[in-house]
């Protein structure tokens, strides 16, 4: 309690004590007073020592645990986080390239340890030599010549024109029917989901999510100052009941949502599910960012259709990378905006970069309009597949029968749940050692902490070493079970996780 | 009031009484139930109707202005802003070629009229024949050959390492000495106020701004929800005294400068006033931002020394765009960071758009190893001289004498004042229809409202048409003279501007 004996608050301050509080503990964990894990203390405790009103306690705790200083324990109180681990786990599992192993090597934080040899399960962006590097090659070279010095200059925030009429074209491919003006360029997924939010979300607001989800989404919404709402889902998609009971409740701005072939778990919603989840939303009034993944990777279903082509409400706003299946260098990707949100969102992104690159833009417009695009997503589809059904394969043959995992019908991710007891950062020490990682699963949830889920992507591993890497993580588990029978054979069903 | 009538605050909530206060009105904006320049309710008036306590609606209203929804008026009241027609102005100003125009034209403001064939002040950035962009081809197929794939994967979050070795290199001849772990690759200068705000600002946190100052600066600390306090600044500068009396009374985070021919002003601090300024932001420890626009368009001084040269403490971000020296278009720049904020930095960073393109980061990595850059400053800074003198003797010999301008040393950036009574867009929309371009000054301060002066850039401009435009200009200032003068030709003084 000492640390927590120098605080001053002022009562006549034009600022709210719970704000002030919070910012007094804040600068203990950034001052490092007090460290990742540490207890703070009790409420009545705090309000006692500083003559304040428990409330205020309560609303400061809430304010750092939205802002992702400290995580909460049922049952046993707040505690620090760890945030530089957070956000080394986000560099290096998106990130595909020896120079952030570099980069992140210089925090010094010793978790970063994946090398060239190793199966990389945990990279969820295809591989260098997947790139169509030549086709690209040319069509730059081509706007060179053609643009010379326009290719270089600002381009406007909203977009190179002829692109955004390219990209209306290509969209008709997947029965999304939009205009020009609905569409926004922007660099990356990433930047559509910081441009969303900060277009739209002001500091208290509530935004829902699926639960897991991407870390990215969550590392923005927390930067934001929102409370973030978690729904549970699973194989089925998002569960509507808790949907509908937090519509009602928390009167939330916007949910984001991956409905095909989610990241990280692989899960797709049913058609009907789709409908009934944009009913509910337009019901209650709140905005869909609809993060389409990778719906074009469809392998073995006919309900992949995007929300934003079922849309009659213009109430999604629909983004689109095109890192996954073209090459995520590009820093490019677009997305469909509601006429009634775009000066808004227009304005977000020109504070963020004014404009993203007119070379990469309109050179893409070209790779758009020659067409030479369909050429490249049958090809990729095709590698996926491959490296998709050998996934499929190797899990049924090679997993202990304690292990349950999904059954996705496309896409890249597979979500593997260990049995009970077992956690994902063990199984992650193990294996990292024989030259297999992966991303543990408690990165996807707002709390970042660790459970028993992990992460397998296909993206960047050969069918063979998946074959391999899904036998040495097996092995390793079936070494965990056999040592821990002892203890918990005997308690039955301990061994089912529930996905 | 009737309008205000309806809204319903609850006492018993987890939000704040202003806060919901707050939301209640941004929504009556955002519905457009309540425009631009209507006049919110007295404050007494709205706490009788609603039957909460005067210090919650102003509170509320503190909240909103400081948010851009509304405006102050001494001594008349509180007014809603026009948002929109800010972020038109933005877009407008900082971009340069045709499709900024169609897109703008959507939004149909009515307010953009630049067209091909004018004279434009407007733009800071220079006109696309002057890019080299011959050379930077070469680099861009050099790099393609030799990389391949790995030009178009994820880049490091923090960066492309070879670059940000040959910027460390770079640097040197600017007097800068750091280290590769300092620099942080970034999509330009804006990115980089965006990436230090998402990193070190909290809603309720306060910045310190210069006055007037980068419209884009403002744009992105308002979306932060923090407070601005603005400082005078003139032809010497800062002011020193303000600025220590603001540091000690309001505690700000952060400092945002450009100490050297400064945007939109032309200014410059002497080097003595440069040093004070570290002291004092070291003595009452507030990070300082310095946004080195263009220290290296030196044409008449010997004091274009960077803060960064000069921080012994480590306590200045420095800032650095290649748009306005090389070519908008690469998105690309840096920042010299503090090693204690380079994770948070970093996570920002990744949280923004992941990464910046690889592709540009190595072509031109090549560019500043090859020493091709050197060649191309030389050759900027003859092209740009030859402007800058022509501006000043136009200046000269052509502007009325009640017009007052400030006389930077080097830049692109001109400062108007026109006589008091007078106002920039009053000016604007008469010098638009003679097909002369400017951005009016008001635009540069967080309030965003008309004032007298104005910015006039040299970038984009050829040496004949700055005398014609300055001599267009004169003489529509001239006819305004003229037909005031029986108004107000008694009032002595009225004329003199203050700069």
């Amino acid at each position: 309690m000492d640390k927590y004996r120098h605080i001053k608050l002022k009562r006549d301050s034009r600022e709210h004590m719970y704000i002030q509080l919070f910012n007094a503990i804040r600068g203990l964990i950034e001052k490092n007073v007090i460290k990742s894990d540490d207890k703070l203390p009790p409420i009545r405790k705090l309000a006692e020592l500083l003559d304040i009103n428990n409330v205020t306690v309560v609303k400061a705790y809430d304010l750092l645990e939205s802002k992702g200083y400290v995580y909460k324990k049922v049952g046993s109180g707040t505690f620090v986080s760890d945030k530089r681990m957070d956000s080394n786990f986000i560099a290096t599992y998106e990130d595909g390239e020896e120079e952030i192993y570099k980069s992140l090597k210089l925090m010094d934080r010793g978790q970063i340890q994946i090398k060239d040899n190793m199966i990389n399960f945990a990279s969820a962006t295809p591989t260098p030599e997947l790139f169509p590097v030549e086709d690209f090659k040319d069509v730059l070279n081509e706007v060179l010549d053609r643009d010379k010095g326009l290719a270089f200059g600002y381009q406007a925030s909203k977009g190179y024109y002829p692109l955004r009429e390219s990209i209306t074209k290509y969209l008709e491919a997947y029965n999304i029917n939009t205009s020009v003006e609905n569409i926004q360029i922007i660099s990356g997924a990433q930047q559509g989901i910081d441009v969303i939010s900060k277009a739209l979300l002001n500091y208290g607001d509530t935004v829902i999510v699926e639960s897991p989800t991407y870390t990215g989404a969550i590392a923005t919404f927390k930067s934001r100052g929102v409370r973030i709402y978690e729904v549970p889902t699973n194989e089925e998609g998002i569960d509507l009941d808790v949907l509908e009971d937090y519509f009602k409740k928390h009167n939330p701005k916007l949910i984001y949502t991956m409905p095909n072939f989610h990241n990280p778990t692989g899960y797709s919603y049913s058609s009907q599910k789709k409908k009934r989840f944009l009913e509910l939303a337009y019901k209650y009034n709140v905005i869909v960012i609809e993060d389409d993944y990778l719906s074009d990777l469809n392998f073995y279903t006919k309900e992949n259709m995007t929300l934003k082509s079922m849309d009659n409400n213009e109430n999604v706003i629909y983004i689109k990378s095109f890192s996954k299946i073209f090459m995520p260098g590009l820093r490019l990707g677009f997305l469909i905006v509601p006429l009634k949100l775009n000066n808004d969102i227009l304005a977000a992104k020109h504070t963020s970069d004014i404009s993203t690159s007119g070379l990469i833009q309109r050179a893409f417009d070209l790779y758009l309009r020659k067409d030479i695009w369909k050429k490249h997503i049958i090809y990729m589809k095709k590698i996926y597949k491959e490296r998709f059904d050998t996934m499929i394969d190797s899990l049924e043959k090679l997993m202990p029968e304690e292990v349950l995992w999904g059954n996705p019908k496309g896409g890249i991710n597979f979500w593997i749940g260990l049995p009970h007891g077992f956690s994902a950062s063990e199984l992650y020490t193990e294996s990292i050692n024989k030259n297999v990682v992966f991303v543990p699963g408690g990165v996807f949830y707002p709390s970042g902490k660790d459970n028993r889920f992990l992460r397998l992507s296909i993206a960047a591993v050969y069918p063979k070493d998946i074959e391999k890497g899904i036998e040495i993580l097996s092995d390793t588990i079936n070494k965990y079970i056999k040592k821990e029978d002892t203890n918990y054979l005997s308690k039955e069903n301990s061994y089912k996780p529930i996905l």
